[in-house]
């Protein structure tokens, strides 16, 4: 394992962008994404997806030189076409307009439009409660998932992620598929050999699968939850994709046709203002958030992200993340000569 | 079972609620609520409330003749004081604010307050979407339902509800409980002796029980799809509790001290203008959401709530539901001899 400040990882992969014709602004954003994901030791959105990120340009399926246009669509709408970029430069450009018109109006959203989607929703989570806000994301993803009574894919694999600011140390966070699991871990099962547990997937016919190879070829993915999940899978279809004028996830594999790059679709980011809400009151209700969460750790149960915080605290205090060293020379492989 | 024309039932419930000392604006939208809920042949919504509503007055939980306060709280929030009254009439009392706060701003937020909750959300969700509206809504209970890793009731059963409006034919609606199933469910399989199948409730260790009276009694409920379940039951009591200034579900029992009433809590629904996210393109988006629940029903899966939409069809057309003698008779009893 290689040890690497956050700052050394940050230069390396804006390095490696703008060597493969990332714009400064473009590289700045999608580095600091992976940045955080490796400071979190959360590997799936960390410093490996340089890989998929180059892949996807060499596809000709991301503009790596756009530049965000935000709209002001309505007194709380804020829109961002990020122009087939990728979209942490579009949440970075949408937010202080989403940030002030929350505080003017209560709540407003943020909907991302025609990007490439590499987003990790917890970090945009934290970035609004660091703000003071309340903020609730999700997206399609491709067309991987059964909805629950079928067997073809249709709903992808659709995040929901959740944010709410504490007065002292981090957030409440969370941020989950609504799959039954990710996709890379029938991926794993896949290569290992290994039967699925149930409920993960179902074959042609609709019958449970514990075959990884029938569920990713003929089959489906399921949703967590059965129809109470697959019904919120449904809705994150909705919400992110028709109502905000942008792909649901078969449209998105549609677009895709095969070629495996980073799915093209938008975001949906809802912000809520505590202030606005509750005015003078904001600290008595703040205070009975506060008692619920001690009510979770109290019996013993934990609070989501928390492996997350810990592996950031332990990072930030040894000031170095660990990078594997084949993943490295992967990466250092896409500087130019 | 008795037969009764819809108009026969509404009179017939607001005989009773008048009877009882209800206000009319009160028995009118109580009543209203309950026809839906027999229309629909969901019971549970249905006039067999009417003894849970008359068990509430009598215990002084309710203020029969509340009148709403609606508060203009932001350009995006409007809050209705429901005056300790029922939550049904501080509904219809909001929504025209809501309707124009979401015309005006593409998003708003109906807070309910001070409310003692009855109110199936379907019914709320289809409010909005008859006006063209797309709708979210959420509200915690009592506390019965164990954090995902817990073993003490702390969340309540949290229902979560959304609305999509269909340019024919019924809207995509659902609306479920958090909670792996209904308390009721768990009462009926202590009732009959019969075991409770895995991931409905744990014991007072933790540990997973399938013996209904420890779960109800000694341990708690569970929710549906483990940790990803338990995360969005800890969302609902966060947005519409404290961020709405309202109570948790545990505050919510404790306010009950054991009297068993109907709970008393808030509720908070979220609407969205899809005119104002998506301007001329909104016909086009529309279409692209049919597409996608053509795509659920072509693979034999069902949309939600058709169970519900086929008995209003069938009730609708032969004109009357049916209602239990016995229940009918319990009913007619709460009418002055």
């Amino acid at each position: 394992m290689a040890q690497m400040t956050p700052e050394e990882l940050q230069h390396l992969a804006e390095e490696v962008l703008a060597a493969q014709g990332f714009s400064q602004p473009q590289s700045t954003a999608i580095a600091a994404m992976m940045v955080a994901g490796q400071r979190d030791d959360c590997a799936s959105h960390g410093i490996y997806r340089l890989l998929g990120i180059v892949k996807t340009l060499k596809a000709g399926k991301v503009v790596p030189d756009a530049e965000p246009r935000i709209e002001d669509v309505a007194p709380a709408i804020v829109r961002v076409d990020a122009g087939g970029g990728f979209s942490p430069l579009a949440f970075h450009a949408g937010l202080p307009l989403l940030e002030a018109k929350a505080r003017a109006c209560g709540l407003a959203a943020l909907t991302i439009n025609n990007c490439v989607h590499f987003s990790a929703l917890w970090v945009e989570m934290e970035a609004l409660t660091a703000r003071g806000l309340v903020a609730l994301a999700c997206n399609p993803t491709q067309a991987y998932v059964a909805p629950a009574g079928g067997r073809r894919p249709l709903f992808g694999t659709n995040p929901i992620a959740f944010g709410w600011p504490r007065p002292e140390g981090q957030p409440f966070v969370f941020d989950f598929a609504t799959s039954a699991v990710a996709r890379g871990e029938i991926e794993l099962h896949r290569r290992a050999g290994k039967a699925l547990p149930e409920g993960w997937g179902v074959d042609a016919e609709g019958a449970p699968s514990s075959d990884a190879r029938t569920v990713l070829e003929e089959g489906a993915m399921l949703t967590f939850g059965g129809h109470k999940g697959s019904a919120l899978s449904a809705m994150i279809e909705l919400l992110a994709g028709p109502l905000i004028g942008d792909l649901t996830s078969p449209e998105s594999s549609a677009v895709d046709a095969g070629a495996g790059g980073l799915p093209y679709h938008g975001e949906l980011i809802l912000a809520f203002d505590p202030q606005r809400f509750l005015g003078a009151a904001v600290g008595d209700y703040q205070q009975r958030a506060e008692q619920l969460f001690a009510g979770i750790e109290a019996q013993g149960a934990r609070l989501p992200s928390q492996r997350r915080y810990q592996a950031r605290a332990r990072n930030t205090t040894r000031g170095w993340v660990e990078v594997p060293d084949e993943l490295l020379a992967d990466v250092r492989a896409l500087l130019p000569g």
